[in-house]
């Protein structure tokens, strides 16, 4: 079938998947993550620079989104509901915290600055949300997925995204001019919440005949292949139901987690994913306009949302007071935002609620908190492989479990 | 970024990939290529059956469209072109007797059942082009892509891809109301043909230094996802010098045969494939309208396409009268029409030379000539496991290469 411009959907392809490699290779080198040099491929190639990578092209977002998807449903396959679950406690403190402070401070704050009523709501609603997908690949990237900090930064990733998504909806229903309501707000939390639920309990009846019968196809990777396509349909399934994609693609790879079949899908989904998953990043990247930066006023705004959304995060890490684990670490994990964030900035600019520089201000700050977060993480666990504090001493023995086996 | 459908496009994947995968095993099963299920998924999940796979969908189409180029990709990393070079007098003679045989009975037939002028000249160029993908795929399947008759195939289908691209850009012109061009016509062909032959030249030089500074990169994959994007590199500057996306992709897995990467590309490449490429295919199937297969006179102008491309394509398997090889098999290998034939149906209807009858005709051609191919020659294979003719001997002795090493 012709595409009036497929050549260029295929050199701009070419150049995401090129320059996310080679600019992931040179972060890696100088010790920081291979995220890190994804998201600058974006910048770099974006419209404000280079001018390749345009973020409105169908074709380029839809492979985002499926790359946000694929990496979801990749981080579930690695996700022991078990052990974040006994770490339950403190990821909800964490979570909490971390939506409670950011929102609070930038409601504080912003009028200060000249920004009231529903545009400080916006921007300080896109403060909420930690990104799942980049906080669980920088500590991927740095070995502490399967760590306790890990696990906890994972599971108030994943809560405070549904808490993120219940402000969403809220948000859009004040910015449509509804009045709130506490049965809304109370349906899109049980929801999100109950989907997961209702996804891991279902899967366990479910899932394992349907897997003994799709083991009988014998063509080499079809596992694999069906693995994703039941995760695109848990993630259609939790958007129709009215949660969030990533929430189902993220249910998808728990439910896969208990399964045998683990292995076969890991391996199909991080092949697939290193194709899918630098073109979200590069998306993400390519929305930051660098031009926008030389502006007083965003530079003030954006500045003031980057300080309290990195402290309001941050201090969010030292909530659960009672738990022995390196706190520090799981602060500056819960500091990155993405695609929540980048949901509400889009949302605000296209109802008009946000101008286009408060927009720039939000993209600012969600750009920002992204491209701190790693080098600060690595920063961290150099320090850290210096002075090691012991994975299983005292108060965090119940947090941590068993060593996995890995393929 | 929210995307309006995201969920439809994500139940519409998970559907294709999991319907492509089971039907394409059921086809297994009864002894048929995996390819004539995949195709079968695609009418079924079509708009004239289920409704679920909408061909135009931006997303999808892009999918396919990516889809046809990683194939191409995947069938230049397993071609050897010094052994295709062997046979390509036969090769040569194949596709031009494939392409003249067809095109001259479809103007001779038509005329007949009241088509003529224009729309018998674009009706009779969809006759002309074999789809390299199906064929390969099904030679593939069958275990036959490096024998002899599958490089002559192979070659051929090349060939006359290029030519059935060239006829396209002529009709094009003809449809625009220009007159026929010598000089228009040789360039045509020039761009095509030189392509090849420059990228292999210029691979020759320029690749080994870039795959040694490749290779410097550790993170997994790394090689795989590069060598894509390569692929898509010499995809697009194929189609912005004047010829067609498949001609680069599949130049760049020529280039890329000849190097030690091939295997870490391949693995890379039949991963990230298994998404793609059904995909592809399913495409393809979706845009079979069964209900036009109502009309009777679709059907009779239909059937005389399907007879005059069966019979052309078949005969031109004989032509190369000095080789000893299976003529049968390569006469039903060159049947199958795809993407080519598909563009001239697409390109006849948007420029409102063939009616929406026509268009039916044209697409129960491709389609009747796709389908009745992997059937036949899995007949013909089967036939043939009772009785074989031996591989080397007599005069075919120069048209087999020495046995590959496979990874």
């Amino acid at each position: 079938m012709p595409h009036h411009d497929l050549p260029t959907l295929l050199l701009v392809l070419a150049g995401i998947l090129a320059a996310t490699k080679l600019l992931g290779e040179a972060a890696r080198r100088i010790g920081q993550p291979a995220v890190l040099g994804e998201l600058l491929a974006g910048v770099l190639l974006g419209p404000s620079l280079l001018g390749v990578l345009d973020p409105a092209e169908p074709v380029i977002a839809g492979l985002g989104e499926l790359g946000v998807i694929v990496l979801l449903f990749e981080i579930g396959l690695h996700t022991d509901l078990a052990s974040i679950l006994r770490v339950g406690g403190a990821a909800m403190t964490v979570a909490m915290v971390g939506v409670a402070l950011p929102f609070g401070l930038g409601l504080l704050v912003l009028p200060l600055l000249g920004v009231t009523g529903l545009p400080a709501i916006v921007a300080s609603a896109a403060l909420t949300a930690t990104s799942v997908g980049i906080s669980a690949r920088v500590l991927g990237d740095l070995g502490w997925l399967e760590r306790a900090e890990g696990r906890i930064v994972l599971g108030a990733a994943v809560i405070d995204d549904v808490i993120g998504l219940i402000i969403l909806s809220v948000v859009s229903g004040l910015v449509g001019g509804a009045a709130l309501s506490f049965s809304g707000i109370s349906l899109t939390t049980a929801i999100a919440v109950g989907f997961i639920v209702a996804a891991i309990a279902l899967g366990r009846v479910v899932v394992p005949p349907l897997l003994r019968a799709a083991r009988a196809i014998e063509m080499p990777g079809a596992l694999g292949i069906l693995g994703l396509a039941f995760a695109f349909a848990l993630a259609a399934l939790a958007s129709v139901a009215g949660s969030a994609t990533i929430i189902g693609a993220f249910a998808a790879g728990l439910v896969l987690y208990a399964t045998p079949a683990r292995h076969d899908m890991e391996r199909a989904t991080t092949a697939v994913g290193g194709v899918f998953v630098p073109i979200f990043f590069a998306h993400v990247g390519a929305a930051m306009d660098v031009r926008s930066l030389g502006q007083s006023q965003v530079l003030i705004v954006g500045g003031a949302l980057v300080a309290v959304g990195i402290v309001g995060k941050f201090a969010a890490g030292f909530a659960p007071w009672w738990i022995r684990a390196r706190k520090t670490l799981i602060g500056a994990a819960m500091v990155p935002r993405g695609e929540v964030g980048l949901i509400f900035a889009q949302m605000g600019l296209a109802s008009g609620v946000l101008d286009a520089g408060l927009f720039s201000a939000v993209l600012l700050m969600v750009m920002a908190t992204t491209f701190v977060a790693p080098p600060w993480l690595a920063a961290l666990t150099r320090r850290d492989r210096l002075s090691p504090v012991p994975d299983r001493e005292g108060g965090i023995d119940d947090l941590v479990a068993g060593p996995k086996s890995k393929g």
